[in-house]
């Protein structure tokens, strides 16, 4: 079962915005068995939107449409899908009941505007939406779906996850899709390939493979799909322990997980405990490491120090490293690795100084020095 | 001059990774005067690439396309860009030099794959890239410009500065597009709307108003389009001006800057300085402040304290206030920011405590509470 998504607005054709949406709407349609075929992100034009859903419903059985709904005179989309299925619009009561709730709720006097968005293409599903004003439409014509959702991430999510996803799981004999990712570490792509080439040639052609690399990491990603999830999964568990097996030095996690959270497991494993000391990385590590669920297990916090005066006191680094070698230093490092183990009394730390940048460059120690 | 965005990947569709180069591309094509029409993100194969390159080369008359250049058989783009255009692949000499140098570098023996990567089709420009082995090819068929790049975000954003840019701007005589953004906090869409629709109303049909709401603030932002930068930038800065003065009291940020960056430039006016003491947003907000260039005139560090022990040792938080009213509390919350000022001498800080979930739920504090 084919799904595109189409995301309306400038925002996005300009780079004001990056489209996250797509992303997270790719992963939970997947996991219930709908692949995307293709991504679109046109503009606030009522034409444009016409040819996207044009094009869109010659390839894809489902299409999805974020964004374009507000209440302001940019947003066209709900214009535009009246005329385009020829569906003038109504009042529904449903909706203003929701609306004018939610004004109370927020103690705001309501104006036209939010009341026109009560209003809805006679002949769509409406599908109230809990945590914004703009209603999802769900439209089945010419035996194809097409749902209008707000662009808002969490108004999108919410709507996916309680009303979209189970509804295309009611209509659909869906086939099921199987993902197996492993991480590597410290071997580039195509070295990785060639290792494993044999294994790669071997498989079935309902298993696909895929290299995704990033700095230092190589994911592999193995893909099944079929009717049977549990066969799938045995056999993608085959070809994936082949593969482990064959790379074992690289591997850092049997699954799709950040290299953080591949640490977090194995010292949560081993009840060790870590802490940070950041300076040029002001935080980014310890947002990495909260962001996992449990991380509070492992993780018992850490500083950051970007004053001289803060790397002194609260990470206890000597006055005359920091004088005598400077704040980007091995030296330094050092330090607030150990400052942080003894100050936050954890088993291990990470300890980060450099030179972010743009500006504060010195002679032998460049920006971009870590 | 309309320009559209490709990007190769499945691993785009099915949201394991999300794509922030076409946002990046939108802003820096922009900047010379071309619009992106559409972004189009498709997967590995190669009927679906070609649809979409003739699709995008009806409505657009540059296309940049991303991804799937690397050594991998999953890697099918320049295949069916040699097909499509009907170029064979020939050896280019001056790219396999640089690949050899590359893997001298690293010294890392070349494998049958990397000698491919120097195959480019035979009537393209090849630019070379220096951080990577995928060269960077630039099609001139039918009047249209195509170039193909590789996925890798600093590969591209390189070959995009240094190459493609300057020879975009070169080839045509481009109109400047002008931006000004307006960040105003703690007013909703409608109303922001329904205070300015005069100002609106009057702009000149070459100016354009778009609305970009985010939790509890909206982005104003005027556009403009025409063949003289100078008096684009005059013309809209008398309008941006209208609307800054009736929307006054909600307006941080006469620039398109992150709040926290707002922030910072108004410390940093009145030499005041800032420190953080985080729990539940585990450094995100040290992690938010320090992204900004210059912020450490103004955030001297901060501590992420997720251990009661923490939040006693590092941000003098009495362990009563903890065990009586616990760590997410109005009581604690207020010690951990004063222990946040008087700990790191700072004038100003910022704390949070909250539960993130998805675990730690209590009665009374449920997941979500900040």
């Amino acid at each position: 079962m084919l799904a595109e998504i189409i995301t309306i607005g400038d925002e996005i054709l300009i780079g004001q915005i990056v489209d996250t949406n797509s992303a997270w709407m790719g992963r939970e349609l997947n996991k219930i068995g709908i692949s995307v075929k293709q991504i679109t992100s046109v503009s606030d034009n009522a034409d444009h939107i016409v040819n996207a859903l044009n094009e869109a419903q010659q390839r894809a059985d489902i299409i999805l449409i974020t964004g374009g709904l507000g209440p302001t005179k940019d947003d066209i989309t709900k214009l535009t899908l009246s005329t385009y299925f020829n569906m003038p619009l109504r009042r529904d009561e449903e909706t203003l009941a929701h609306v004018e709730e939610l004004f109370r709720k927020f103690n705001r006097p309501m104006i036209d505007v939010n009341i026109k968005q009560a209003d809805v293409p006679d002949g769509c599903t409406v599908i109230q939406n809990k945590n914004g004003t703009a209603p999802c439409m769900w439209f089945e014509v010419n035996g194809k779906i097409f749902v209008s959702m707000p662009g808002v991430p969490f108004e999108m999510m919410y709507l996916m996850e309680e009303e979209i996803l189970p509804r295309l799981k009611n209509n659909f004999d869906l086939p099921y899709i199987v993902h197996k990712t492993i991480l590597t570490v410290g071997q580039g792509e195509s070295f990785l390939a060639k290792e494993i080439e044999d294994i790669e040639d071997s498989l079935p052609s309902h298993i696909k493979l895929a290299y995704l690399p990033k700095l230092g990491q190589v994911r592999l990603r193995l893909s099944a799909i079929g009717p049977n999830e549990q066969s799938l999964k045995s056999e993608i568990e085959i070809y994936a322990q082949q593969i482990i097996e064959r790379a074992q030095k690289y591997v850092a996690a049997e699954d799709d997980v950040a290299l953080e959270k591949a640490i977090l497991d194995v010292m949560k494993g081993n009840q060790l405990t870590l802490s940070t000391a950041e300076s040029c990385t002001g935080g980014y590590i310890s947002h990495l490491l909260t962001q996992h669920a449990g991380s509070s297990a492992v993780f018992a916090g850490g500083a950051v120090a970007y004053s001289y005066d803060l790397k002194e006191s609260v990470l206890g680094v000597k006055h005359e490293t920091l004088t005598e070698f400077g704040a980007v230093s091995e030296q330094t490092v050092k330090e607030m690795a150990v400052g942080a183990i003894t100050h936050f009394k954890t088993d291990y730390s990470i300890a980060v100084s450099g030179i972010a940048g743009p500006d504060g460059g010195l002679p032998g120690k460049p920006v971009g020095t870590v």
